[in-house]
């Protein structure tokens, strides 16, 4: 089959590579039907993540059928549309016991396109494949169905429930990459009275207004003494951080109110300050977390019921074989407009 | 094997059965070390269990020893010393997903000497072994680990965690048999200040009071007057129904204060009266509930720790051929003072 | 001073009575501008409930302007337009130092129209009016306002948050009067994926409909079926009751999934029965509550910022003068059509 | 009367101050029995907080006998003996509804001994007196009751309750001064598994095991290396900070496990580093808080019920007139082995 094969810091190519077998009675194997790129495919490209060795098949996002289960998988069967999870759990561990398959103590949580091949690929082995799989009625199309596998769930888990949105918030976000416009889209779920999305790029801001945010500004629009001012003084009820950068986590404590909610769900690179000697008397809370994909069934249920439309989020389409073309202009965001780009097999 | 078989209402034997087989990849078959007999095993015997079919082979409390695994078992490994839990879980439908097992929707739930043959014998097939085993270090002797199958779990979830017992409550609990008991125990976790028991016979007031209860009292000593006199009119925070009947539903209910918790834990046969009347305005939370066992790993913790000792709990021991004599000691317990019975297979 | 007096089962008067004197430090004089007419008075008229004295002023929804206040008054000052709720708190005892101010055990809860002179009347005295008066922006009007004063945050307090509503929820509303249809409206700001409406009466069924229930039922066309089919025979996430007699109260608990919560609004007159035969398995989280009012302010900030349109539910508007004419269209809603009558001073 | 006086940096005198009078209806002139002193007055001493004037009267931790109130207070009465609380609240703001008094909007919060005169002097003005001042029943000892102005409240609220400890826990707290050492007594109540407690100073470790910690170690015993053995290499299910310098928190963000609490209960004077690039992925919740004292009444509840005994925490006894000589022993604290010193009227 072919694959988007890393080959070190700078290198990827799209090659010929073994088809996957099961290898375990848990395993499953599905053929791709749709699959995107993440900003997180971009960091490991870098070299930012080195646990990911050169020769791994990346992506961790995909919609697929089922093409054959090991004797231990009760669920899903061959034929079933499904949508490929980026979390795999044990479902025995204290964490999957949980809900936290992030966190799997045996090998799951994120593993796919990092420490086993991914699903940048026409067929990819899934293990864990009876809670990382998910079928998929007919009627939720791959454009949205492929954003159940990363970014809802993780903008709605690590965002919106961790932050604790609720009726009636002024709710913060600051970067309007998929995954902060993810969070603009789920945060209503919550109906706060405001969304405020932070974001140098006009077409993003643009995109926020388009998902339900209410206000947008520029960093050089002193968003904190606007979140300031529009809330007596006080600040916002929930803020979030989507871009992963110090400066940007240092705005959003600066912009929480006392008792408030700051929810990380960027993916960091290096440490920020953090100021306690302002912040030690506000009884803030403070949350950081990869996603554990609880929600995937609940979001699932929405998007079949028509009550979240992701699709605005997908800007560019591929044939899975322009594999390429799609990471370049997913790599020139800024030039190119690109949100999430799709790629798929027909 | 030997096993202990339902043959209709009234009609149980200690009989030669067929060893039990592996039927599906998640199942494990355990050789059965220790065993004991539940309140429920004799509802069944009397025929108030019409799902329990003739033929069945009855008892959900067991510890053991893994002796088989299918190929989709992850966890145990032949030779294990092992809980057998009384709840099995699929691990993938909606109810298991948040740790609701004992209201799996695939198969799992309360099965075992249920739906499926039990563990009143020498062998024991266990489905969805995974999540249903645990297991044990060798510091946890039978008599305590066999408690870790039901009646820990099922005090600790739906009377303590349900009951949401926190420092400085005043708790009462209706009904001083083995779970009752055990509500005891797992309470003071808490640290309530006042741990109030109601049960007609004094040896097991007396039982309560060794395991940590403040005050004991009879049904007959107006229970509900002393609770109000001794909370200042208000009501306890937290009562637990552990009994099964409307008459002490009913008591539960009116010893709850305003904003408090009625958490029922008894296994009912017929019908309560709700007096809404009185009760609509009273902010009253009144939950049920089958055990989920999440909290079994945290419990063997527990033990393992010498945080709990649930060891005055076992008050019979017999090998486990004596299982008829067994059942006749449990069952005449306001005569032989029996709470829990051990059957040891050595 | 002109006032609607309770003289005994079956007789009231719109007649003098001397105008209300400041009596304690925190109490306030409010002249009415708008009140409304709720149910309960109903009940106290009918001689239902035995705490109303002979000679009372009834009413608890109003909207008025602050004349007086004692000198313990920090927050309103003569002069300011606020809504009087239907709950004052001491704020000091162990209920209202938790926001739980319906159960305050210093002479607050529910008083107003019950234990001391209500709103139907030119003016009132308001007992801890810091906490029982809510400034209100003139952007609100008169309609909406009054509303808060009982049931909005009753139906969100005692329905929604007490039944835990949550995206993606199967809710269903038993009862569709002021305030079932009140919670249809709140439920909503937590986007459940359907709400289900029961009510006998066609008019109030299209009032649910235009509020945002996706489904309406009656009675007679066996919801509870309907319910068990379109959830795969599990059951709604939430039901509220909202009508107060026994029987709706049982069909709430035959309508409610494993795990799920069944939120009493009502207001119950008689006891109902309660299958713990069938429920004690289920999981079940049963809630009763009286009105706390710790959801007001944010409930007045959703209004301000046009969150909430509860405009509908006042169906007929009357002169304060024709405080008689009110109640008579009131009382006979069933041949009138009256969700909520307003009654204005201007 | 005599009172100690902050006269700027480095100055204070124990002097003739005026009697304070009552101000506002909702204020209580209180007569001091017992006072003690805060770390936070040794940082107010050296000019840290220059929210403090010179000028002011120092203290906010006191017993004393109600001697007047305004007419806007409802519960103390003169001759009641009471604990002055640190945090006063106006019981009306949206901080104070939900019970954050710490929050107040309104001109409470701590204000004694800061914002306006406090406890260290023979009578105190207390603002907001209802929710100020706690009734003690005789049993409970000036030298427990003064605990429950600051330091039990802080050390629960801050540390045990936004850390969640939960029964079984592995808890850590960082520092064994007052704070930390009630961290210890009152972490006791949920039931961890394991108390680690960290500090340089040999006598506080041994009254931290005094107090309940099961392990206590020296910072340059590699306690993280000590933590992540014990727990298997994940890290600690809650760790608390009560020192208040950037190196402990920055230790104590390394000792937490995936998906725990990091509690922060020091009070900062610099920023410290917080290392998103390895917590990003970690699920961590980190809170840091002002006590707001909700728990008073039920922190007072346990004294009386003999549930805490916080006395090994005064160490020192000086009459109220040798104010200067008990601030000379606390403040050399490593030489003096003080923890908190007591300071008696008579």
């Amino acid at each position: 089959m072919k694959a988007l094969v890393y080959h070190g810091p700078g290198e990827k190519s799209w090659e010929d590579m073994p088809d996957p077998q099961l290898r375990d009675a848990r395993d499953a194997i599905v053929q791709v039907d749709a699959v995107t790129i993440c900003g997180t495919d971009l960091h490991i490209l870098k070299g930012d993540v080195p646990t990911v060795e050169p020769g791994r098949i990346l992506g961790h996002e995909a919609v697929g059928r089922v093409v054959e289960t090991g004797a231990g998988v009760d669920g899903p069967t061959p034929g079933d549309r499904v949508v490929v999870s980026c979390i795999s759990g044990c479902g025995r561990c204290r964490y999957c016991r949980h809900g936290s398959y992030g966190q799997c103590l045996h090998g799951g949580g994120w593993v796919l396109g990092h420490r086993i091949d991914g699903v940048q690929a026409e067929y990819v082995r899934v293990p864990y494949a009876d809670g990382s799989l998910h079928r998929l009625p007919e009627s939720v199309p791959d454009q949205s169905a492929v954003l159940l596998a990363d970014i809802l769930p993780t903008s709605y888990e690590v965002g919106v429930l961790n932050g604790r949105v609720t009726p009636g918030d002024t709710v913060v976000i600051v970067g309007a990459g998929p995954i902060g416009l993810a969070a603009v889209l789920t945060a209503r779920l919550y109906s706060p009275a405001r969304i405020i999305v932070i974001d140098p790029a006009a077409p993003r801001r643009d995109a926020a207004k388009q998902l339900g945010a209410d206000v947008t500004l520029s960093p050089n629009e002193q968003p904190d003494v606007f979140v300031n001012e529009t809330t007596d003084g006080l600040g916002a009820d929930v803020v979030m951080e989507a871009v992963g950068v110090p400066e940007t986590f240092e705005l959003c404590a600066r912009m929480v109110r006392p008792g408030g909610h700051l929810a990380n769900i960027g993916v960091h690179g290096a440490p920020a300050t953090l100021h306690l000697e302002d912040l030690w008397i506000r009884n803030l809370t403070i949350t950081t977390g990869l996603v554990d994909t609880f929600s995937t069934p609940t979001l699932l249920a929405m998007l079949t019921h028509g009550q979240l439309d992701p699709a605005p989020l997908v800007t560019h389409q591929f044939p899975l074989h322009d594999m390429l073309a799609a990471y370049d202009v997913f790599s020139r965001a800024a030039e190119t407009g690109a949100l999430k780009v799709l790629l798929t097999r027909s």
